[in-house]
């Protein structure tokens, strides 16, 4: 499956990029695919792999934090993978050129 | 934690109620606190009991479907529980009057 | 079309709700059908006056504070209407019983 | 402001890359920053000039659907531009290396 996840800090100002950046060393670390835009991180793997990866990055900012806000977003196919590039691929392929991805 | 979370599956129709009734009957049987709205449902709980519970809700949605699109927003705050109704009272409290809820 | 959102300031400390307060006045106001729950404010109209309300949310927000995060999910159905209440009783019937809502 | 935006027809099929496409064609026309991801689009502009893109999506996808379920995520920094490159580059230069993007 490909999740895409994000995790807000509260009651630590207005920045929170020191806070993602603790996040994408943990999903560097995990030998997970992912790939970090703009409005969050997505990851490719199983259930329970994914799962922990999101429970050990909320357990590390929460060292600092009293309060996340996480947003998990799942999309879950059958015999599926490869699907971080292979959906943006597939709707390339159907438009007939590159797009800003 | 409290946590919301809704599975759409696809290719199966518009109508997606029969497949919401299913996860809802999963999350009773659980015993967790739960909350139903018309845009997902919200449960109070530790991070490893809901996320059991939603994988057991998708691994039942997936007898019957290929594809899901599972949403999943926490709150996480350290020291505060009975949040589900907690949340709601405390915003009453500043309004100074019930609200539609 | 039901839509439900949640706006989250950033750079106001770990307690929000003064602000949640804020908007469910501006949505009550509105004379818009809604409903508040622990993790969103549910609101059902068409696209214009639904969209118009969260900007000016956003707006009231904004004297306050730098940068929000807002999280806005929308279910448009054609031809559905009542469905903040209708789409829990449908639910309700395929289970055969009341549930928590 | 960024916006984050995915848009998923009910009752056409467990495949959606070809409505999908559709609504790249439109953001790409409307002459925005954006960029695709797996996950959904990101949109770079004015509150009025993005919600207005993505409601001519919705219009253009209702043409061959009844029901669309919608994700809007919103990040809304006053004072902030070029931000769709700009906050991964935030995150790379806190970890110190290039992160995949």
């Amino acid at each position: 499956m490909i999740v895409q996840f994000s995790i807000v800090p509260l009651g630590v100002g207005v920045s929170v990029s020191e806070y993602v950046a603790k996040v994408i060393k943990i999903v560097d670390e995990s030998g997970l695919s992912y790939k970090l835009h703009a409005m969050g991180t997505i990851v490719e793997g199983e259930w329970d792999e994914i799962m922990d990866l999101i429970k050990k990055c909320r357990d590390e900012l929460f060292k600092e934090t009293e309060r996340l806000i996480i947003d998990i977003k799942i999309d879950d196919r059958k015999g599926f993978s490869g699907r971080i590039e292979g959906k943006v691929l597939s709707v390339e392929r159907k438009i007939g050129k590159e797009i800003k991805k």
